[in-house]
């Protein structure tokens, strides 16, 4: 099932129009590239309304959050929702500054998003910030675990429902929601986490997803985390001895580069509750 | 012929100044190293010509845009004119918004370009707003072929005419004009078009050949383009069945810092019309 | 004794913040983590304050520098000196355009820094301007040789004296010192000057180990230069005969990776004046 939406994005080839972080903007476009869509980046506020226009799907990503682009992201977010496409909030950081909360917060009232993707801090941040998390996570840890995965589905679910758009709380185990149905996926390897932008890759990921599988958002959503995380694995596999996070981190591109939907479905390890 | 500029490269070692767009700064910069110039990137106005004058050339990128930028490139590019350094024009999306167009066509009118690159449809759209297109392309398709190269090679150099600059159009079929002589090149790999940046980085690299090669701008331009395809068909051959773009990209790169004179001279395939 | 200071960055994983240029923050990032530290970068002057509290170390480093971002560097380091956290400058470019040389001027009177990192260039520059060169560099090449070794040594430790700072200034030999101790580092390899950012990523790395490494800042900075030097060397002993700088980069933070605080100890070779 998962492998229908990565046939569709290498069927589709959308463009994705990315406002983005400078750490790790160059593995998004060629993750973008490797799964089968094609990247533009653009930030400023005189021309995202007309780069959005001929794209099929954006990906607004706070890594090192500038003041000055935040009305560019509200324009190209406005215009995109017009135009009917997919938009992707990865609100990086929101936590770790008052300014990278505040802009998320603000984000999500000013745009309507078709998903959003980060770690349980930054989730937890946003839902509780936007009044949606009822104290469900008042005993949460930072990482989901198996003895925390119950509290963080409700967090991600009640999340959801209240914005009306696909969750991807994703870690160790990733949570995929729109708050009536969700994956639990549990591909992925712990090298993952000794890279940058393994998380800024898979919103830029997911967004091909979604832009390619417009009827299908939450399915589309799941194909793509559970893709990073197989190919995530798959990457582990071919470290060689001398081999550290440099390698693996292009290991894991060319995984993602080579992954076929047949692979993907074979390999995905989830559960839909 | 086209070794010795490779090899004027590699002997007088130029630093080149570039103004260009975060995505692919990295590579851009690494590919300088690998083919025996040096980069420097610098975009504040308030340095550009202190910069640009201890450099012996000029690469101005349109990738991701920034309005506030346009003026360190004008600056950037008037002194470098006086200076008589080579500078080079890669219009990044030129045409996929008014400001990429508005602003490569400002750009052309305020610095003297020794070149200028481009995919198809960013040369073609300089060149219907630059006056200089007569109409030859009106039937042009998006990709040079076969069936379109004389097209695109009126198209070409009648812009190049126009600007007094060598112009390369690249592509599956790179055209390299001053526009009296032009060359075809047909040198690459279609795997080329699975990393992000391998236009910026061959601007960056022709800007290199053309500083280390003052008296042939032409053959300079050419030189690049042909080192680059060549470049591609060497770390395609490379490629293991478990490599992707992720490490496309390194051996293109890589490709590049292990190319000889003789190599280029034996493996460029072009004709000069 | 070096080695010690290496397993304090694995066991402390210190969080580093980075105000750093968009050339070479990809690799600074992924050195971070190679090493056993994480990143974090921030220059928005409207959260720096905010990154910085929740981080052990700032490292400020000036390549790509944009005026605008000049005040966030203030705020962050007078943070991080309020703090306690150890700050780091890297005046990458300073001697190249007025505006560096007078920034790096300037955030050596705002801030006080616990290490300076450079190459001769950049460190003697700012030893000039900050009246601490008394002359003794006058006759002294770019590259620090044996011949103009001693000339350096005096000039790195009168500069280290006067700022009450480790300067570190790195090229064919490393010289660390914190102007009463002196550590000669005699790691490392040409091949490291073929790629961009080597001194950005030894930058980073240095934070780090200065952060994990508190009471020991001049043997931390010294650990971290012959850590990247030897790591240099393994990079090389890698390298295939297709290999060229894109996968030396690569090799090079997989060795950081992999070493141990054993082959630190084992391969570091130095001097202590």
């Amino acid at each position: 099932m998962l492998g229908e939406r990565l046939k569709n994005v290498r069927k589709n080839h959308p463009l994705i129009h990315n406002i983005t972080n400078y750490v790790t903007v160059n593995d998004c476009a060629n993750i973008l590239l490797a799964c089968g869509a094609s990247p533009i980046m653009s930030d400023d506020e005189g021309e995202v309304e007309d780069v959005t226009s001929i794209c099929s799907g954006l990906n607004i990503n706070m890594g090192t959050l500038h003041q000055g682009t935040v009305p560019a992201m509200i324009k190209a977010g406005k215009r995109a929702n017009e135009l009917g496409h997919p938009v992707l909030l990865d609100p990086v950081g929101a936590g770790s500054s008052r300014l990278r909360t505040q802009t998320a917060l603000r984000l999500l009232e000013e745009i309507r998003f078709s998903a959003i993707r980060g770690n349980v801090t930054e989730i937890r941040t946003l839902a509780r910030g936007a009044g949606a998390s009822h104290g469900v996570d008042a005993d949460m840890v930072d990482r989901v675990t198996e003895e925390t995965l119950d509290g963080a589905i409700r967090l991600a679910e009640t999340f959801a429902r209240s914005r009306g758009a696909v969750v991807a709380m994703t870690g160790v185990i990733d949570i995929v929601t729109d708050g009536s149905r969700t994956f639990c996926i549990r591909n992925g390897h712990s090298m993952m986490s000794t890279i940058t932008g393994g998380g800024c890759q898979l919103s830029a990921m997911m967004t091909a997803y979604l832009a390619a599988n417009p009827s299908a958002p939450l399915e589309a959503a799941a194909a793509a985390a559970a893709a990073m995380g197989l190919c995530g694995e798959k990457a582990y596999e071919r470290m060689g001895e001398l081999d550290g996070n440099a390698s693996y981190r292009n290991y894991l591109i060319d995984a993602v580069f080579r992954l076929t939907p047949e692979e993907l479905d074979a390999g995905a390890r989830y559960e839909l509750r």
